[in-house]
């Protein structure tokens, strides 16, 4: 059956050529970045489980974690949390299966302190978080079979996905300011200092660029309130070198504008997170399933960490969506933003969309007749393949936020 | 001081002439709903009782309520709930303030009750859910005290609001649809059956629209299969007729079509929501603060519901972006679209955003530059009297979800 | 086979002769005694939910149901709670059997919300109480039919009932002492401030009897410090005047013996028990199954409330034992004390037990001899029909604290 | 002010001469005692922490943790827990105190942890149990502070707490067995497939005692059915040799009588704890503060772990006449039976009871008189010095269960 594709030509003042932009990040120690991680990576460990027992994932929902907020009293050179962080663990998940059981809760609580572990170095999960796990059970009939079933799963609701490419240069500054803070300045280069729960907000107007840089830095790292200054600084230095990689562009760096300086009020962590004082996070709250938050962009409100990645289409066709925009982007010449919309029906084959949609805004002078044709390929090519999504969330290949 | 304001043409093909558009709304029904609506009204409780008890509304987030789904057994004529639905009201809340004790968790345990019961009449209130409460304290140096304190709130958060207007047919026609088919259909013409959780997908594809249409009716309602099938046919037939009041354009309308009237297999509820039958909800992932979900339009990924109006940015911001896009839209000439995106800076003043943006679309032939000044002067006054967004939550004024 | 009965006759300074004995009743409204009334409540509907839709009797044990107090602000004419009495029900049920479903959470609600409603009526269950509901699900292998399947069901559990009989003059004191001022002075003689939260502690120091009782007003019906006094006096009167139906030794009664009248100090509540502010309670951890905390006479820790009246040895066998105790007392002439214990063996029949003894105690010059075999046989006949303790018990017909 | 001390003579068939004995002891393992070694070393914990912090132990009471079953698939050589074990620490404490912060849910949190590491070896505390915690704040003016305030604090409660001296030989048996397969046979032999949940019953008919014993092994440790029974059988010579040491009477032992072998339907646990499968466990339901459940003795109702041992007159009162009776039995010749109990007045200092009452039962031959005086001056000095029995318990000195 043929799919229902529609590429369409898109005029639009370019991305870059707006006069405003904003983006945002929450970094992966931000409250719902963490209810985000746990949950997709208890979704992971759960199909690893269902494909090793089961031959195939087995139906499960891991994506209303919760994390609320605890008390702390952070200090220079330490500090302590008075109030654990309470994290709810809940969903549903297929707990038996033709006579095997599953220990999913089991399984939840093991990769979450795992999880919590390696993203959070400065959380004692031994005595900071209260880690909770309330697993429903899902009915068993969904499974589907890697490799033998050869039949395209229906979608499980009337949902929406959507995507888009290339990232601007705001966007690749917002998400890799981020990233690097954590992976290289703290991780590399051994800034300690440096807490995970890092929001990096760019705002551009026109030429000129103010990435808005909110980040605890952690306690036990800090002597001193002239240390904290000092490595603000560092911190600001490091991003004022990293950003020329992805523009030309005026870049201006505020970080922790709350701060009071005289009064000592400044912001401080001993976990790293501000979810040990007073920040309540959610899954599916935080960054889209590219990392970032985009009002310039179409977005989708669907939460993509933590659902099963065979039927859930709320999950599969905002990854999809952004895997066929940029492919578009990359393999077609002259194109200056793509976006990708997936419209699925309930009780409809996940393969056959109510709607795919590419709208492609074209450089000036680029023809965009010729264009369809190849987008129209590249999208029905990955809908014949869906299955190459679930394979890849299943691997760990794609992030979800 | 002046205020950041950027009014900027917008070219792009207006919204009526893409393609593919596509627009979603939950209904009040929808377990995302309950949760906006649960969180919402228990914050107007408590701002109504800080008023009264305080003169002026103090701390406090309800917007992390969960909803956990129960299990039923829905059959022709009745049906039952066998496993309630788990609603839990989480946050914080000002619980003593200057000697004064507020009760708030006994005032959102009253109010979540009654909306429940106001909103979904089939539902059991004492069985069919169990009702938690567990409020975290919060900070009780942030009050606001209206008509005395002409101090401005600071922004709580670096956070952005988006708006657009006006509306598209398509926005028209699937908000009006899903409040008909309640309002109207259920509540003045007495169909009974309808329930409260109707979600509806609206996707244009040029000039046809299709409405995808999923309402669990109330099975104590429905005598039986046939009935089921006349009332469905009821539906279709009254939104088809609702919706020449919005579009000229041809218009289909699928509903259940997951059912399978063979078997039998249709969707009947016991309570007019899927709550009752494996189907989460939380706060802030299902309608923006505008009703409805648009991808074809910059979105905010903040919850709205729950929020206190004082100087949750992300609360404020959402709802003044759309009253300033409304507005100039009306009072302007010659607009396609406006879209409004304001940015806030954690500790500065809520009037005086980073920056606050306008795109305007205009039509064929109109001049962009004779607006801008009225558009600027659109927006500073609203911004110079952020306190009336307070005030228009805290009376009920505005529509969060 | 022939049943382990011993019958010894016990020398012991007879009750009534020892020189100090101590008695303790907890009144319905006492946190600990809500906990067994709901669970054994909750019980009897699942009773009878279970012998109506599936002819006998299902595993459940309803016997940790826990309340966690509230915090209030009682006040003479009203009053308020601030944060309200969380009440967990918690246990095991067998939700589905052998097709049918029984929706065990949704009867546990309602019957819950109806025992808080008829013995607190000053509790406003709709907003000072948080009632939450957590069942797992139990083994369905556990059903006996009544009538049908005449095998005796084997002991859950190696444990010991006990009881005993007849109640001493101090023991028929404190009983009676509570209930009559809940049932009498207060529902049939009007007197409402009278809260349901009233433990009676009595001490007989040879011929003085001393009933420390503790009981907090309800602030709506106390008008000011005055009227609290004059309440207490009466209350006083009335307790004095109750007692010479029991006993002719000296009586004293101390009445919240913690007030301050002069500071206006005094033992107020809003909802008729202390589970409002600060007193938490548990199943089992009160009154024993006679109604009484009486460490001068062999006691069980076993919990009798809640628990399944079918095998669960810790119950029935507590049952059992006063029931065997109190027709051995009456039957019997000239007996002081009687002191009956059972003692399962688990995977035994419950009418097999491993040692059936009873201890009696006899007026002086009363031979012992010839009761012997006369309370051997009061013994075998009740343990040839355990079932009667299961019937009564899904009856209402025994109390269980 | 002279103090309520009545001796009395007590006439009654010793102990040792009744016919039928009962006596249990729930092991350390057993649900029940988990709840009560987490409750009363969270509070010793605090307690610790308040000296260090405050000078003196703040008011806090950690008595009603509860434990929620998991569920387990045992097997011979493994076995795994499909659903974890919910351990809920619940109760009250001081988190702040003179502006110093106390982090009692952190310091709760670890000492549990490291409390279920030490006493269920088998249990991986990491993916077994679902650590909750969630303390409730008391009121701050309770503090008593060692060796500056010299004021005795005030009951709490009108209360009793009873005891009583010397164990008979049953009672030595039934203590010691559970005792020595923990502590010798398990960690000393090094015979590891003994399971820490260890319930021993004593039975004792004249001159004959059986102990039933019930003990779930350790999976793990456990090769097959073979090896389980020779273990059984390891176990049960081990209790034969062990009980000559406190009795020439005859003794039988049984253990797991409810084990199919045949049918290699036996008591087989993944944890050592039958926690992980159906039991659930509170706190001051098993054994008294003897580490006993006597029938055949005075008992008390209240629960002794977990509450503050400053004024919470039931945990005080039942440890200091279990410490009177035992001094008593000690120094004084000619004593068959000792039982003391002790009742406070709610309101007035602890070292004032209503009564303090001890019943002594002399052997035959031995005048009661001598005794009087002598009894009354070891139970007034142990009341002049009930700060005694504080230190102990913070000291951790003295068991509770």
């Amino acid at each position: 059956m043929a799919r229902n594709i529609c590429v369409e030509p898109y005029m639009a003042t370019p991305i870059e050529k707006q006069q405003i932009e904003l983006v945002e990040r929450k970094g992966i120690g931000h409250p719902d970045s963490i209810a985000d991680g746990l949950a997709e990576s208890v979704s992971r460990a759960l199909c690893k489980e269902y494909i090793q027992k089961c031959g195939g994932v087995l139906h499960h929902n891991t994506d209303e974690t919760q994390i609320v907020a605890g008390r702390s009293i952070p200090e220079f050179g330490g500090g302590q949390v008075i109030q654990p962080i309470y994290i709810l663990l809940v969903g549903r998940a297929t707990k038996e299966f033709q006579g095997t059981s599953i220990p999913a809760d089991t399984i939840a609580l093991k990769t979450a302190r795992n999880y919590l572990k390696n993203t959070l170095p400065s959380l004692d999960v031994d005595c900071n978080v209260i880690l909770d796990c309330k697993f429903g059970t899902g009915s068993s009939d969904l499974m589907h079979v890697f490799g033998r079933d050869s039949k395209v799963p229906v979608a499980n609701d009337t949902s929406f996905g959507v995507g888009h490419a290339p990232f601007s240069e705001l966007e690749k500054i917002v998400y890799n300011t981020e990233r690097a803070l954590v992976e290289d300045l703290k991780k590399k280069k051994g800034q300690k200092a440096v807490g995970e729960d890092i929001k990096v907000m760019g705002l551009r107007n026109g030429e000129d660029i103010t990435l808005t840089i909110c980040s605890g830095l952690v306690g036990q790292y800090v002597d001193d309130i002239g240390a904290y200054v000092n490595i603000v600084e560092e911190m600001k230095d490091y991003v004022l070198d990293l950003v020329p990689k992805y523009t030309q562009r005026n870049v201006t760096v505020d970080i922790n504008t709350a701060d009071d300086i005289a009064k000592e009020s400044v912001f401080l962590t001993v976990t790293g997170t501000s979810a040990e004082m007073g920040d309540d996070g959610s899954v599916g709250r935080g960054n889209r399933s590219n990392g970032l938050i985009t009002p310039n962009r179409p977005m989708s409100m669907e939460a993509t960490s933590g659902k099963n990645p065979i039927n859930h289409i709320g999950k599969i066709y905002n990854l999809l969506s952004t895997q066929i925009a940029r492919q578009i982007a990359t393999e077609l010449d002259g194109i200056d933003d793509v976006y990708v919309k997936l419209l699925s029906q309930i009780g409809h084959p996940i393969d056959q969309p109510l709607i795919a949609s590419a709208q492609i805004s074209t450089k000036p002078g680029v023809k965009f007749d010729s264009m369809r044709k190849e987008a129209e390929g590249i999208i029905d090519e990955w809908l014949a393949n869906t299955r190459k999504i679930t394979e890849m969330v299943a691997k760990g290949e794609l992030d979800t936020f």
